[in-house]
């Protein structure tokens, strides 16, 4: 038999430094934020709602996150594409649900394989995407 | 172990009477509502459909309802926001369906605390979310 | 053209009394209880949860009062039917969900005509049951 | 106007508690697990997956927590009565979904005041239940 592919994976150690880098920047930002992160298999990894995060967010947070890692790409680059006229015009009405503006983001190693996605909600979506990104650097560094 | 945070919520002598309040508007208006309350868990804490009202309009005023304690802030300020080309474009898809048109509106107590929010269908969005300020107006009375 | 034909249905103050009739019952039994009450049509027409009532009867609350409607008759009859062997076994998979234990009860005229249900939720189902039974009583006093 | 009731919630610090009281305990019993903790409201506050843990767990150790805290008990005691021929048969299709066998359980403080419940799956149900258990002693110690 053929050897199987294999490919890489976020373990807990980089899931919990991942979060806690997110949330050390959504601190700095003084922005309450939902944070979610999916494994390189698109299902949740890990999960946080700062004290005050808005409640609907954690759906979205989760969402992004998912999104980011569905298509490989940054979620608002999605968003550019989905609106009235666009290419992907309602792709969100794919996958229970998909949410397209900024704030989810892929996670890569240095060598650009994708291991994953951080989903951030509770600002204006500068802030969310600023955030995931600060997450998201953890594996860069 | 440190203290837990607390926070306030709508009881059920709240709860009937930002119900009443928001009827009578509604009569005064002469329309037809269909009238939700979430409590700040924002679950469902009171209904009622009066007659005649638009059968439809049942899950707008519990979605919009929500959607306003989700984000404490009215639906209508989501709205601004989500539509072609704004920043939560297609927002809407998250959380089992958002409503974010006039008509839902955060409960706030006069220090400012949601304590959960009032949403309101059945007429034209204006009249819909004069009857939820209305509702809200209570307990600032 | 031929006369169409009429039906009764609750309306604002039956409904009102309904939910008065059970939720002073409920008070009695000493249970914070969950109270739907669904119009002729089956859709929601009044809805309240008393301080303190489970969060998950909110939905089981309302479950109970559009099965009764469905079928027009107490949720219980149901459950008899719908266990292993039984002839409706696993109805509860149809119509996004049914309730098919005691706490559900058809709103009926003195003539028998089905005008909507009570489902309460909250307690052991022999109080739900005698609480919703209280409300649909106040059509027949 | 009346004063509203209050209540407590778990913070972020009380969050990050359990779910590390209750991680130590998966890894002492070699269990690799699922572990969900939501706030009073009945929303997600915390989640991880550890390395190796179910797939299919992630939404299961969600579902026990909402469960439990959507009753106020652990969810074991749900299913205990939801057996074919009990008071509360085919309750699990309520709620968008409950999980009623073992490994949910309400957080309290040591007043008894429900304040969130956790979720654990990944093992036989015993484990999960002991490691919810043990996530739920860090709010009592």
């Amino acid at each position: 038999m053929a050897e199987l592919k294999t490919h890489k994976d976020i373990d807990d150690e980089a899931a919990r430094h991942i979060l806690r880098t997110a949330s050390t920047k959504a601190r700095e930002l003084e922005a309450k934020m939902n944070i979610a992160v999916v494994g390189a298999d698109g299902h949740l990894k890990a999960f946080f709602r700062m004290d005050g995060a808005w409640m609907g967010s954690i759906d979205i947070s989760i969402k992004k996150a998912r999104t980011a890692r569905y298509f490989n790409m940054p979620t608002g680059e999605i968003g550019n594409v989905s609106q009235p006229g666009g290419s992907l015009y309602q792709i969100e009405h794919s996958n229970d649900g998909l949410i397209t503006f900024p704030g989810g983001v892929p996670l890569k190693t240095k060598d650009g394989e994708v291991v994953g996605a951080i989903g951030v909600s509770g600002d204006v979506v500068e802030k969310d995407h600023e955030v995931a990104s600060a997450g998201a650097q953890y594996l860069l560094d």
